[in-house]
């Protein structure tokens, strides 16, 4: 059989729902969940599982100099560029069983399903594990698929240090996974990544295939707010300059501003620290991280503008002085509308209901897509709850991602 | 010369300003402030000066168990109880020249003044130097004088810990300040204690001296504020069980709260931490410190029930759990009526501006005030700035506070 004639062919989730519990056994948490951190013990047992799957499947797999790991299935022309699909392995300290691992374990299933049904392929298939998507351990986020796209150099990734001052470099060493073959982009015919949506969107609209075309532009800035410290008992409230009086109304017209820009705008508070942090003395000044997306990177530019308005005018009711600093800046991605169209054709066909959207996290989809023509596939996940041990989605779920994505990937094989 | 001819007394403070800036070179900051913290090296330097000073004013100096210090100028009948004044010469990290050191050193000037002019007083006079006011090394604040009063018990405050694990009474021993004396209160015929104000109303009002007729009730409490974290990017902002979506909210009430029972009442957010506090995940728990203050207890208790209807009604718009806890119940202190008529009577007959005033910050006087006949003497502060390098007052005030502690003193001691 090759792909021409391969629209028969379904995967049952079986076998794919194993291996997400097998993988998940190593680094289990008692509350469910997983903390397979990169580089770390766990992290060479799940890939050493990994790659015993992916030789039993008769795959060739290579490990590059950052560890990314790439399980290749021959093709009928092995000259041409592969088609690869895949994600990763580590997880967030508390994290779960299917962030990442499942884009992995249905890339093998991809695999497994085209031995079963002895389907030959034109194009080389394989499978990709990036190392270090999750930034828990080493920062920056998405490092392994940051250095082969060349949106890092080597010697950044190697050098990047845990807390405990471990370089990459010797995390890869020692667990064996420090590669020979180079890390940087060759030419690939698509890229594909299945993953569980890490939000509500799909559950509550009840719709099985998110058809990713994009993922939102980011902007990360630390908000500072300067005001003078001063005795919590002694100083009168009317000569203070406290930032936290500030404070109140720069949140509530950040949180208008994200309506102003809804259904896409979101607007994140997620750390603050007040210094001194004394508990009777008004702090000296407020650092508030904001953490604000939007899919369209104009628009984000706006809604920039408009915070830098609404903290001066905030801030120049109680004489007090502050600063915006940008610390992180991606762009919105726009994925290569025929894999985009793969995606959607597959999940036609197969009768899945599915809408297309944006994605609001990063991804090694992010990277990879500066370099190939990429699209990703979403399916539901309970509650939208993701960097969280009590991540969980459904067995059909999986099943219907697992469809989708072999389907793209034919598609694209036979076109 | 006895104190009932004393009236044309007057001191002048070039020798009081004089002694301020010599014990302020020790532990000197770079900044011109002072890090003398408590039973450190520099507390000993600062000590040993004091008692020098002290004995070459022929006082007989003792210390108790928990290093208080008392420098007695025997009176006529020392039988009577003494009538003492004073405050501490520990300092916070980075404070300042005057903060406890003032009070010290004028009533080190007063006993200057009475043997310059030969005075003879019925009672005796005593100069205490207080032990840990501070609580910037040792924690609680206010530790000596509150061991003396029956607030601690001796192995309590003996057992105190600094960051290093040192403990009070090692660090006591160790620069020879553990005293033979126990430290429990004697018979007092009144107490006085003059301090910068730490506040600006003096100086805004343009009024010399602050007749300090009590100290504010203070409650501590620790506001959590309890949501669902989520991802910055994937969760829509209209399923978020964000916690600062409630805390503007909250803090706007609040403030009006203050306002509300302006002009005494306090409000304060000193601290505030978001848990888990990553850039961007949507916080799964707030933890703000409020420290409210108000003269009146009972008027406090209204600011606590309104606070707790406040956080409920907030909290309960976007489906947050919520917790107050409290921390620290201070109840409002009043002074003795025949002490505060004494420094009024003192300011008047000396031509000074004065008004009655609350104190907002707690003092060793709190502690002593409840064993003891009480009041204190605040003089203005530049730009209310306290617990600060850049703490200053001018050599006029030093001298006008320095001049109503004798009277008043002198007062009791003729009445």
């Amino acid at each position: 059989m090759t792909s021409a004639n391969t629209s028969s062919l379904r995967i049952a989730g079986d076998r794919l729902w194993s291996s997400l519990m097998e993988m998940a056994e190593i680094g289990k948490t008692a509350r469910g969940g997983c903390n397979r951190q990169a580089l770390t013990d766990e992290d060479k047992q799940g890939r050493d599982l990994f790659v015993a799957w992916c030789e039993a499947a008769g795959c060739t797999v290579s490990a590059d100099a950052m560890g990314n790991l790439f399980a290749r299935r021959a093709g009928i022309d092995n000259s041409l560029p592969p088609i690869i699909c895949g994600s990763h392995l580590d997880t967030q300290p508390t994290g779960g069983k299917f962030d990442g691992v499942y884009g992995v374990l249905a890339g093998l299933e991809v695999i497994h399903a085209l031995n079963d049904h002895g389907v030959q392929t034109r194009h080389p298939f394989e499978v990709v594990c990036w190392t270090n998507e999750e930034g828990a351990r080493f920062s920056p986020a998405m490092l392994g698929s940051g250095v082969w796209a060349g949106a890092f150099d080597l010697e950044y990734g190697h050098n990047r240090t845990d807390k405990e001052g471990k370089t990459v470099q010797q995390e890869l060493q020692r667990i064996g996974y420090l590669g020979a073959v180079e890390c940087r982009p060759r030419p690939l015919r698509a890229a594909f990544e299945a993953h569980i949506e890490q939000g509500p969107i799909l559950e509550q609209e009840g719709i099985r295939i998110g058809i990713v075309n994009g993922v939102q532009a980011i902007g990360w800035y630390d908000l500072i707010i300067q005001g003078v410290p001063c005795h919590a008992g002694t100083t009168p409230m009317e000569v203070r300059r406290d930032p936290f009086m500030a404070l109140y109304g720069i949140l509530d017209k950040l949180y208008q501003l994200a309506d102003d820009y809804k259904p896409w705008a979101r607007m994140t508070f997620g750390d603050i620290r007040a210094e001194p942090g004394a508990r009777n003395t008004v702090p000296e000044r407020l650092l508030v991280t904001v953490d604000m997306r939007h899919p369209d990177r104009r628009q984000l530019g706006n809604m920039e503008q408009a915070m830098q308005a609404i903290v001066s005018n905030e801030c120049g009711k109680f004489g007090l002085d502050w600063e915006i600093k940008q610390e992180f800046d991606a762009p919105a991605i726009s994925f290569d509308q025929d894999c985009i169209n793969a995606v959607r054709n597959a999940a036609d066909a197969l009768g899945y209901s599915s809408k297309e959207m944006v994605s609001g996290a990063g991804h090694d989809s992010v990277y990879v897509s500066g370099v190939a023509p990429t699209s990703m596939i979403f399916i539901p996940c309970e509650g939208g709850l993701s960097h969280n041990e009590a991540e969980n989605t459904g067995k059909e779920d999986v099943e219907a991602g697992c469809n989708v994505l072999l389907h793209a990937m034919l598609g694209i094989d036979a076109g």
